[in-house]
């Protein structure tokens, strides 16, 4: 432990806590629900952002931006998306304050709005609302478009990154001429978000299908990515919706097919939000601090200088300067912390906190030896090598801490999984054990309902990957073709 | 004119609606004043964002994000700044929707806030009451903080772009220890700000003071960077602030020196908006559509093929492919538009429309000769060239139009310019010509009304490089040391 940060051990949510606070990622407004997300924090955003953006890109889509405010009338067009939404929406129904005679700032009632204002929750209705404009023939078709977006969800009980009322995301909405294209959108948009989950984030995911309970308001289907926190819980970290024609149908989206009829058109939509920081977090980090794999780390090399006075410290600038023009050459970031104002332990400590993937410091007497001191993060190992060349060794560190991160996480989550046949063992693992739990299910929601409400565990995904086999319901007994994913989550 | 765009000459409100329009930039939506930024200006807006990001990065700034709404007692804290913005704010009242017993949606007024949010029109009161955590010593400063963000400013009457009230924009933030520093913070952003529209928006601007009546509402001083339009009006491309202490002391943001003092902390806050967009478009287009400066065009160079069958459009996807292999090897970015639903004619017109830099078409007898035709959007000329080293022309070609387009305005911009030592002349100029004014002015807020009341002119700003010289107001005839800029203004 450093810096005041709870062990994992002693309370997992502090933990959680600690590690948000005391790494500078994000903090509490004075805002109901809403988080500040400080520079270092909104570092790791950005880095998740253009690599997502980048796939977006590479898979064909192109960004927009729609408006904030979602008149109300259009909300309540799709039946099942207004009862999903409306409990949780944030509406304006002002547009002007006035001072009163008390010298008070009121709101003018005068400026009170015909129809209210609803803050997107997510962009379904204004965009196919717009979408009806834009589509007339299967020329005009497929329509791939992302938005990089703000959204609000009223939320009562917030915590950083996980569940903020407002929140930062990306959504994608496309509309195709066949529900097949769609359906392939879907699940392409799935693998994207596996891919980058894995090899970006270094956290394993279980991709599946949810359960008709879990599907998003006005999906047909939903399909997700679900990884394991340190603690065993499930963490949604994406989901993709298969939306049918429903929102053509709520918004009178039809098309003039190639053979000349006219047909609904069909859509996908899928997202993933700022709670991927959270992910990130709770996957890799340590009693120390954040553990970032070095694709997401805003500064993937933190240099120390060792010095006793300033003669030395020049010195030493010198030799860091030929290192770092090296690890510039590479396209490797870095920093050089010679702040004078802090000493080097107080440095050390800052950096195992922040995550930042490979330390070196170096003093007079490395320098006299041509040597440097390396310090890789997810492991805590220091180990000293020469000063030349010391660039082709953190290039392939930094690959390897990549893989080990993950390795780590995939190991954890194979250990936290359990094959169970009996619900009384169903009992006990999420109770006592916590982790993954994969279990036959006769399909229904009641039995659903009924494991939730004893045990609190969810069916978090239908795994596209596990094999069929013959089973019974662990509650009712009767047949079923595969396991499905149990675990309590976030 | 193509594709029924109106001329300038004809209807200029109307023509830059068409454009904005036509060539698929951005559309009003169903939300009153909330435009639609559609795919292809959307991308302009990401070159626009990704320079201005690297320009703020390079100069020492980090971004981050702070939440939407703003509890309604920050924003009265700091009394100027909430009688600028009490007008046109978006409210949030309720948090919930309801079925009634009619089974219509509605707000739930169970669901009402205790205190109510107001949609962040800028965001200097939340970010100083943040602030106020994060500052206690004169080693906390400065701060150097940008958010990329959406603010709502409700406007009554709206044009897209140029007057929305949701926009895109950033805003800079920053906290410092003196006056000088925040002053000097002030002026930086400015020049980043007028180096940006100089040399990638290719449009000349005047940086200058506001008058005293133009401030933004909480700061001491504003100073501004002042584009003219080709219809000879002002528009405000750029704003930058001296806050002094004003939010420090509206909530209680002090530091100690290095002396040991207590002082309240000073102040920056600068931003520009997708506004840019607007004055992009009216800045160089022309009666044809868009023309883009290369280096914010989402597309540089457009490749069409002419071609009578299947077998001739092979063989020239053979030979565009060897030049679109040179073109990535540049990285200027281009499209091969192979479409066949659209005959050569209808896409020449669209890259016009769009203001795509470089045109290039090629044929079989093109392929026969080795030759290939290119047409730069800004002259609309046309030239036959070698295909053999046809990327070296473009390259230098787009250097040339980003220069030709900067120069064009620049020469408009002289020619529009008028120093003028008589009100009957000002008001000459003003109602029959169009165009900048220099001319003396008093310096007090009564006469710069009384222009605006007459005139519709406004002082744009005081420019830094108006020579010193003795002069009459226009007005008074009272003594002046320096002309001011005068124009009516978007």
């Amino acid at each position: 432990m450093s810096k005041g940060i709870t062990s994992r051990k002693e309370n997992y949510s502090q933990w959680y806590n600690d590690i948000v606070i005391k790494a500078d990622l994000a903090e509490n407004s004075g805002v109901r629900g809403s988080m500040v997300i400080k520079p270092y924090g909104y570092a790791i955003w950005e880095k998740i952002k253009e690599q997502l953006d980048k796939m977006f890109k590479e898979t064909g889509h192109v960004n927009a931006y729609f408006p904030l405010f979602i008149p109300k009338s259009y909300f309540t067009k799709e039946a099942s998306h207004v009862d999903g939404f409306a409990k949780e929406c944030a509406i304006v129904t002002h547009y002007r304050l006035k001072t009163n005679q008390n010298g008070e700032i009121v709101v003018d009632e005068n400026a009170k709005l015909e129809e209210e204002l609803i803050v997107r929750p997510t962009s379904e209705t204004i965009i196919w609302s717009t979408y009806k404009k834009w589509i007339h023939s299967y020329r005009d078709l497929p329509i791939l478009i992302n938005q990089w977006a703000n959204v609000v969800r009223w939320e009562m009980r917030t915590r950083l990154f996980l569940r903020t009322s407002e929140f930062l995301w990306q959504e994608g909405h496309t509309a195709h001429a066949t529900a097949e294209e769609a359906i392939a959108e879907t699940k392409q948009m799935l693998n994207v978000y596996a891919e980058f989950a894995e090899k970006w984030m270094a956290m394993p995911v279980i991709k599946g299908s949810k359960s008709e309970s879990e599907r998003f308001a006005g999906a047909l289907d939903t399909i997700s990515i679900e990884a394991m926190m340190q603690d065993g819980k499930a963490l949604q970290a994406g989901t993709s919706h298969f939306l049918g024609q429903n929102f053509a149908k709520a918004f009178d989206v039809k098309f003039t097919s190639k053979e000349g009829k006219e047909e609904f058109v069909w859509a996908s939509s899928w997202g993933v939000s700022t709670r991927l920081m959270g992910a990130l977090i709770m996957a890799h980090s340590d009693d120390k601090g954040l553990v970032l794999p070095p694709k997401l780390a805003p500064v993937k090399v933190v240099i120390v200088p060792i010095y006793k006075n300033e003669q030395q410290l020049e010195i030493i600038r010198k030799k860091v300067s030929e290192i770092t023009d090296r690890l510039k050459d590479k396209n490797i970031s870095f920093k050089f912390d010679d702040r004078t104002t802090y000493r080097p332990g107080h440095k050390f400590a800052e950096y195992e906190l922040k995550g930042v993937p490979v330390r070196l410091a170096i003093g007079q007497r490395d320098i006299d030896n041509g040597t440097i001191e390396l310090a890789r993060r997810d492991t805590l190992e220091k180990k000293i090598y020469d000063i030349a060349g010391i660039e082709v060794v953190i290039e392939n560190l930094l690959n390897d801490i990549q893989d080990n991160i993950y390795r780590k996480a995939l190991k954890f989550r194979n250990e936290n999984t359990y094959k169970v046949d009996t619900y009384e063992e169903f009992k006990d693992i999420i109770k006592n054990k916590g982790g993954f739990v994969m279990a036959h299910w006769d399909g229904t929601p009641e039995t659903e309902a009924k494991i939730q409400e004893e045990t609190k565990a969810t069916i978090r995904n239908i795994p596209f990957d596990a094999p069929e086999e013959d089973g019974k319901c662990i509650i009712t007994g009767k047949p079923s073709k595969r396991r499905v994913l149990f675990a309590k989550a976030y």
